[in-house]
């Protein structure tokens, strides 16, 4: 039998409220076993590029990353919100270790091509640019915290995805580990309707799905997390959760009103 | 007989230009066995710090850090330094992980206590508070790399020199391996005069160190390094150097003409 392994992603406005951040960081701390967290950046890096005068432009609720905003991207997500995670889960008795996919070349990311647009310094990665063998070793010693920063094969930087991270590290750790990801945000889960936080679906099969999406019940920021939730239970993640932050030890435990379940 | 370990701090003006920085990772990219890098801040934070309107004060050399000085601290050298340092040396095949003290608890650090002075948000660190079984697995995985930020056992983050965090980590890990600690900066050396650069020392011991001092032959940038030297000697590590970065090589090899050698 494969040992458990738990990937959560934390993201959304959960970041941004030091309040909500340390009550889900002191729950990640005591999760059992062996764990990898997944953070996304919040409004910071928005709000030091307006104080720095550096515009920014999203494109299908993606950033569009040039060299300020990759800076930027880089000083907030793996410098400042990275060690701020890691060190707080340390002080809660975790043994955490802040990275990014840059790092043992965990990650080896190839920047965006794209037809139509030029997103700039943006990676793409897949389950076959996990570096495995590293990571596993990296699982022996603690914790990883991933920030939400890649490079490619020649070193550049490049920003990616947080969910895209924590679904291709869960497929690509699948083979090795029985891998449950849990997306965590600021909702119970995903919502029929926006406007009502009850309507959170309890488990969503790829049927309703397609269906959710030809009624347009879903929102902008929930579709990148749905498509990589298909994803990764496609490539034998063995369960995903979406919900609420408060509710990570019900998602581990597996209850049935912890969130949306990826069926 | 003890594996050797090679520890090499880069700071100076080094890590402002890039064309001099990615020789130096090259060339240390290529050294062989175990090693560690820690690199300095150079003037990015300064010069952030700068656009932000948040002014910078100095004592002796060292930077007072207040909140705003931390973040800008710990997002510029563990965030866009030390991923692009990291990012680099890997495609240059190496197998670097870059990381701070917060991390995995490699130091844990005590903030600066002085009669006199408020330093703020600063870091004081000794051979004790060294994670040595946790940075030995550490050297099993591949080369850390250093960002000068740690934090203290309540989770904060804090600013750390980061000649004492090369020097703190060769005298504690002095048991376990056969360490040379390599200071490497834009001279070549420690100067008797500093607008003479051909003045270098080749030896130096502490009688000729407390000479210099006693003459005022000592700048302020070449104090701090000069006593966390004598004390990592003290300390059991086996060699010194101080040195240009080009001459890595050489500082390794132990020739002559290497640098500075402390005695």
């Amino acid at each position: 039998m494969k040992e458990k392994l738990q990937i959560v992603k934390i993201g959304g406005n959960v970041i941004d409220d030091s309040y909500s951040l340390n009550l889900f960081l002191k729950d990640f701390a005591s999760i059992p076993g062996k764990k990898i967290l997944v953070h996304g950046g919040g409004k910071l890096a928005t709000e030091l590029a307006g104080k720095l005068g550096v515009s920014q432009v999203l494109w299908q609720g993606r950033r569009i990353t040039d060299e300020k905003t990759l800076k930027i991207a880089v000083m907030v997500y793996a410098g400042w919100i990275n060690k701020q995670i890691t060190a707080s889960l340390n002080a809660f008795g975790g043994t955490a270790i802040g990275i990014c996919g840059a790092d043992l070349k965990i990650l080896t990311a190839v920047k965006r091509q794209h037809p139509e647009i030029d997103f700039g310094f943006v990676g793409d990665i897949e389950t076959k640019d996990v570096n495995v063998a590293g990571l596993q070793s990296l699982l022996q010693l603690g914790t990883p915290v991933f920030a939400p920063v890649t490079a490619d094969a020649s070193g550049q930087l490049l920003n990616t995805n947080a969910d895209t991270i924590a679904s291709v590290l869960a497929s690509a750790l699948a083979s090795c580990y029985e891998v449950q990801l849990n997306y965590c945000f600021e909702k119970k889960g995903v919502l029929r309707d926006t406007d009502d936080e009850e309507s959170w679906v309890r488990k969503l099969n790829l049927t309703e799905f397609r269906l959710m999406l030809q009624n347009a019940q879903v929102s902008k920021g929930m579709l990148p997390k749905l498509e990589n939730s298909f994803l990764a239970r496609q490539n034998g993640v063995s369960g995903v959760y979406i919900g609420h932050f408060s509710n990570i030890h019900h998602m581990i435990a597996c209850h049935e009103n912890a969130g949306t379940y990826i069926v």
